[in-house]
C-alpha cells in the first residue's frame, strides 16, 4: 500500500529560504494576506487533505477505473465525495482572483497545493486540474457577461472545464483541426465535430462542464490561423446560470490507457452543440498560447509528484527489506540479512529519486515566482519580460523533469525487486501513471523542438543569455573571490556549475552556426540539448540550496541535519547526475547524417 | 493493432555471414543435420508459427489475462490450442539431446527460435520456456530413471516443468530459503513450504507440470550451502510415467502484474508434497548454477524481443502519421502534412530502437555460440574455458540488454505521441511487458555485482583480458596496418572501438585497486561500469557487422541496399549510442562516499 507524506519542510526551505517568497509577495499589495502563518497553515491542511482524503483513493481508483455506459463517466469509489470536500475546504478557489470568486492568494502557493494534490493522487487531481485551462482561458478572453456566468462557478468548483484540442487526425499539428462552428442569427454557434484524449472530458463530479474548443468558422483561413475558441457546456445555462437542457455533446467513448486509469479521458463528439465564440475570431490558437506555459509547468510538475511519491516508498522498503549482507561487512549480525539500504547500488536508486525530487521541486518553485509576476504584471512591458523568461524555461521543465519522473519512478519499482512489478505494492502505477507526462501537452520531442528552434534561435539566444547571466551572477556572488562565508565549501559546486554555463553557451552558439546551414540540426540535436540543458538548470537550483543551506546551518541549530542533508544530495548530484552532460554534449553535437541518411524504405527488410 | 513479421533476412545474415554458425556447426558432429536447407526451413516455419498463431494472442492475452479460481489456473483464450500445436510440431524438442526424445538441433538455432517466439508473445513463450529449465536440471543432474520418467515428457512437451526458487523473505538472497525437505522411509522426501513469483506455475496447458524446488534438509547447514534440488511433480506418476493422485501443491494465487499478464505467475503452497532428490545433498544452488547462465542469456533475449516489436511498430507508425512539416520544407506538399518520419528527432528514436534491436540481437547470437560450445564439450576443460566466457558475457547481456529493451519499448511508445499511451495501439504492453526483464533472474543490480565483483576482481579480470584481446585483435585485423580491402571505410569504427577498449582495460584496473582499500567502490560503480561495459562491448559487433556489410556488398549485389544499412546503423550507433560511455566512465569512478555519507535517518524529513 502506498504511503506519503507531504514534505512540507522541503517545500518551507524553498519558499522561505532559498526563494524567499515572502520578499517576493511584499510587491504586490494584492498578496497582503499572504503571510507566513497562513501559508502555514495552509501547507499543513492541505498536507492533511491530501494524504488523508486523495491517497488512499490511489490504488483503489486505478483499480477500479473509470466506468463507461452508454454516454456516462462514472469515477472511482469515493472520487466523488472527495471532490465535493475539496469544494467545501474552498481549495479550488485559493489562488485565483477575488473578482469572480477566488481568495486572491498567490499562484505560487497553488503549485504547492497542487505539487501534494498530484502526489497523493494524480489522476483525481486532473479533474479539478483541468478546470484552470479552462480559467485562464475565460479570464484573459472572455467578456464580462462570460465571466461572470461561467468563471465563478468554475472557481468556486461547482462546475469543472476542459480544453478541446485534439482530433483524431491531429494533436500536435492543430492546423489540420476540422472541427467546425456554424454562426447562428441569435449569437450562438452550431459546434459540429470529434474531439478526442479530452481528460475530465466527461465524469460524475460535477452538474456541468463547460469545454473551451477549437474550431473553425465557415471561410476561416486554413492551418493554424484559422482556429476559434467556443465555450461549449454540457448542459446549456440561462443568463443567470441556471441548468436547462443538454448540450448537443457526448461522449462517445472513455480510453482505455496504460494509467492514470481513474481520470477519465473522453471522446467527444459535438453535433451542433451550442456554444459561444470566446476572444478574437481566428485567434484561437494565440490566445489559448497565453497560457500554454502555466499548464506546461503544471505538467512538469507530475515528474517531480512521481518522484517524490516512488522515493518515499522505496525508501521505507529499503530500509525494511533485509537480503545480503553489506559489502564491508554484516551491519546487522542479529537479523537473517542487512536491510539492502546498505547496499551501494540501492543507495543510488534512492539518492537519484531524491536529487530529482528535490532538484525538481525547486525548479518548479522557482518558476511559480515568475508565474506570480506575470499575473500580477501592472505594465505590458513587465509581463513580456517574465512571459520571456518563462517561456524560456518551460519547455526544460515540461521534458526534462516528466523525462526524469519517469526514470526517478522506475528506479522506485527497481529498488523493490520482484516485488515492484505486483501491483499491490503500487510501485508500478507510478511508472504507468507518470509515463503519460513525456507525451500530453506536448511530448519531449515538440518541447525540444519549442526550446531550440523557437526560444533560442529565433531570438538569437536572448533568453538564454539571460538566464546564463543570472547563474554566472550567483557564482561570481559565491566564489571565491567574493565575500560569501562558505566559498570554500562552495567551490567545487561554483566551479562545476560556471564551466558548464560556459560550455552550454559555446555549444548553442556552434549549433545556431550550423543551423544556418542545415535545419535538419535543429530536430537532430533537440533532445538531447534540451536535456543537457535541463541537467545544467538543475545543477544551478541544487548549488542555491546548498548556499542556503550552508547558511542556515549557522542560523538555524535546530534543524542542521536537514541543511546537511540537503549538501551532501547537492554533491551527489553534481557527482553522478551532472556529468549526462558530457554524453549529451558529444550527442547533440553529432551529424544529423546520422539520423537521416538511410532512405525511409531501407528502415527495414521484412 | 500489433504488426510482427519475423526479421529472418537479419538473423541469416548473423548466422550465415556474421558468425558462420555452418563452420562452426561442423565442429560437432552431433550437428551433422544443420545444413543450410534444413535450419531455413526450420526458420521459415517458425516464423510462419509466430507470426500466425502467437502474434493474434499477444493483446488479447493481455487484456483477458491469466484467470485463478480456486487453485485453478485459466490462461487465455487461444493458449492452449496454440501450445498443441507447438507441440504437434515438435517446435520443444527442437534443440533438445535425441536420447531423451529431443532432435538434436544446436542450442543456437533453439535462441533463434525462442527470439521469434518471444517477440511475438513473450508471455505464452514463458510457458514452454521455463520447462527449459526443468529439463536441463534434469539432464545436467537427474538419474537415468529420472531422466526416463520426467525429461522425455518435459522435451516432447506434453508436461511443462518450473523452477521453484524465490520465497516471500528471499528472491536474491537464496540462503534464507525456508523449505523443508522431511526424508520418507521410500526415498522420497515431503516437502513444506511457501514459493512465490513460479512463472508457469499452474496453468492448463497440459496435465501435469514438473516442478525443481529448492528446499532444505534436517539439519542442513544454514545459509545457501544447505540447500538441495527436489523434483515435485505437481501430479503424482507411476514408474511408467502415468498419472495418478494429485501431489500436494497447490497453487494458492496468482499474482496481479504490471505486465506479461497472460503468463501466471504463481504462489505455490507445499504441503507434505512428494519430492524425490535430485543431485548431491545440500548442493542445489551449485548444481543450478550450471545452468543459470543460459537462463540469463534467454532473459537477455526479452530484452532484443521487445525492442524488435516496438521497433517494427513504431516503423509503421512513423510512416504513416501526419503531422507538421518537415524543417528542410514540405516533403509531401499534395498531402496535408508530412509524414513524422520526415523528423529527425522521430528518426532519432527509430534509428535508437534499430541500433538496439540489431545490436542486440548480435550479442545474443554470438553468445549463443558459446551455449553450444558448453553443451557439446568433449572435455571438462574444453566445456570450463567455455563457460568461463559466458560467465563474463552473461550479466553484461542480461542487464544491459534488458534496460536496453526497456529504452527502445519506451522510444517505440513515445513515437506513437498521446496514442502509445492507449491500449489499442499495444505499444504501452509492451513497456510493461519488458519491464519485468530488468527484475527477475536477477535485477540488474545482482547482474552488475556478478560482473564486477565476481567475474572480474574475483578472477583478477582474466575473461575481460580474454575477451578484450579478442576485440584487440579484431581491431589489429580490420585495421589500416592490415589486408582489410576495407580498412579506410572501417577506419573510424576500429578507432573508436580500440580507444574504448583500452580506457575499458583502465578504468577496470583503476576499479580494482581502490577496491582494495575500499569495498564499497564495487557497488557504487557497479551498475553504471556494467552499463559501460555493455555500450563498448555492442559497439564491437555494430563493427563486425559493418566490416561483413562491406565484404557483402562486393558479393551479394542483390541485397546491396541491406548491408548499406546495416553500415549506417553501425555509423548511428557508434555516433548516438556509443558516446553514453563519456558520462559513465565519469560517474562509475566516482567517490562511493557521495552514495553512502548520508545516515539513513537522514534520507528523509518527513
Amino acid at each position: 500500500m502506498l504511503q506519503y507524506k507531504a514534505p512540507v519542510m522541503d517545500m518551507k526551505f524553498l519558499i522561505e529560504d532559498v526563494f524567499k517568497y515572502y520578499k517576493h509577495y511584499e510587491k504586490y499589495p494584492e498578496f497582503a494576506e499572504a503571510t507566513p502563518d497562513l501559508v502555514d497553515a495552509i501547507l499543513q491542511e492541505c498536507a492533511k487533505f491530501c494524504e488523508n482524503e486523495l491517497l488512499p483513493l490511489n490504488q483503489s481508483g486505478d483499480k477500479e477505473g473509470c466506468k463507461f455506459d452508454n454516454g456516462v463517466v462514472t469515477t472511482p469509489t469515493g472520487f466523488k465525495a472527495a471532490y465535493n470536500k475539496y469544494v467545501e475546504g474552498g481549495w479550488q478557489s485559493l489562488s485565483h482572483p477575488v473578482e469572480h470568486g477566488g481568495q486572491g492568494l498567490p499562484p505560487s502557493l497553488g503549485m504547492a497545493k497542487q505539487e501534494m494534490m498530484g502526489t497523493a493522487n494524480w489522476s483525481w487531481a486532473m479533474y479539478p486540474g483541468l478546470s484552470h485551462g479552462a480559467m485562464n482561458t475565460i479570464q484573459s478572453h472572455g467578456t464580462e457577461a462570460q465571466k461572470e456566468l461561467y468563471l465563478t462557478r468554475l472557481t468556486e468548483g461547482t462546475w469543472t472545464g476542459t480544453m478541446c484540442l485534439t482530433e483524431p487526425q491531429c494533436g500536435t499539428d492543430l492546423g489540420q483541426v476540422k472541427t467546425k462552428a456554424i454562426p447562428n442569427a441569435d449569437g450562438t454557434y452550431d459546434i459540429m465535430g470529434t474531439k478526442i484524449f479530452i481528460s475530465a472530458g466527461e465524469h460524475d463530479l460535477t452538474e456541468n462542464i463547460i469545454h473551451i474548443v477549437l474550431a473553425r468558422l465557415p471561410g476561416a483561413p486554413e492551418g493554424t490561423r484559422g482556429i476559434s475558441l467556443f465555450i461549449v457546456p454540457k448542459v446549456q445555462v440561462d443568463q443567470q446560470g441556471n441548468l436547462g437542457e443538454s448540450n448537443k455533446v457526448t461522449c462517445g467513448a472513455i480510453e482505455d490507457k496504460m494509467g492514470i486509469k481513474a481520470s477519465s479521458t473522453a471522446v467527444l463528439n459535438f453535433d451542433n452543440a451550442k456554444g459561444v465564440l470566446i476572444g478574437p475570431e481566428n485567434k484561437g490558437l494565440e490566445c489559448m498560447f497565453t497560457f500554454m506555459n502555466t499548464a506546461r509547468v503544471g505538467t512538469a510538475l507530475q515528474g517531480v509528484c512521481a518522484s517524490e511519491l516512488a522515493y518515499q516508498n522505496s525508501l521505507l522498503y529499503a530500509k525494511d527489506r533485509l537480503s545480503m549482507r553489506a559489502l564491508t561487512g554484516k551491519k546487522f549480525p542479529d537479523k537473517v540479512a542487512d536491510p539492502i539500504i546498505v547496499h551501494p547500488d540501492v543507495r543510488k536508486m534512492l539518492m537519484t529519486q531524491k536529487a530529482i525530487s528535490e532538484g525538481g521541486r525547486a525548479m518548479v518553485y522557482y518558476t511559480a515566482k515568475i508565474v506570480d509576476e506575470i499575473e500580477m504584471a501592472k505594465t505590458e512591458e513587465a509581463r513580456k519580460e517574465a512571459d520571456d523568461r518563462l517561456g524560456f524555461i518551460t519547455p526544460i521543465l515540461k521534458a526534462f523533469l516528466t523525462e526524469l519522473g519517469c526514470e526517478s519512478a522506475s528506479q522506485g519499482m527497481q529498488v523493490f525487486g520482484g516485488h515492484g512489478y505486483i501491483k499491490e505494492w503500487g510501485m508500478e502505477q507510478i511508472v504507468r501513471d507518470v509515463r503519460i507526462a513525456t507525451l500530453y501537452e506536448g511530448t519531449t520531442g515538440i518541447q525540444a523542438l519549442d526550446l531550440l528552434g523557437r526560444k533560442i534561435l529565433l531570438t538569437r539566444g536572448k533568453a538564454l543569455n539571460k538566464f546564463s547571466k543570472e547563474v554566472l551572477l550567483f557564482c561570481k556572488d559565491k566564489s571565491m573571490i567574493s565575500k560569501n562565508p562558505h566559498k570554500r565549501q562552495m567551490n567545487k559546486f561554483i566551479w562545476a556549475l560556471s564551466k558548464n554555463v560556459a560550455n552550454w553557451q559555446q555549444y548553442t552558439m556552434r549549433l545556431a552556426l550550423r543551423a544556418k546551414k542545415d535545419r535538419d540540426i535543429v530536430g537532430s540535436a533537440s533532445v538531447d540539448y534540451l536535456m543537457y540543458s535541463g541537467y545544467i538548470m538543475m545543477g544551478y537550483f541544487w548549488a542555491q540550496m546548498a548556499q542556503t543551506a550552508y547558511e542556515k546551518l549557522a542560523t538555524d541549530l535546530e534543524n542542521r541535519d536537514f541543511y546537511r542533508a540537503k549538501i551532501k544530495t547537492a554533491e551527489f548530484y553534481f557527482e553522478r547526475l551532472l556529468p549526462r552532460t558530457k554524453s549529451l554534449a558529444k550527442t547533440m553535437m553529432a551529424d544529423p547524417k546520422t539520423l537521416m541518411q538511410l532512405d525511409e524504405d531501407l528502415l527495414s527488410f521484412l
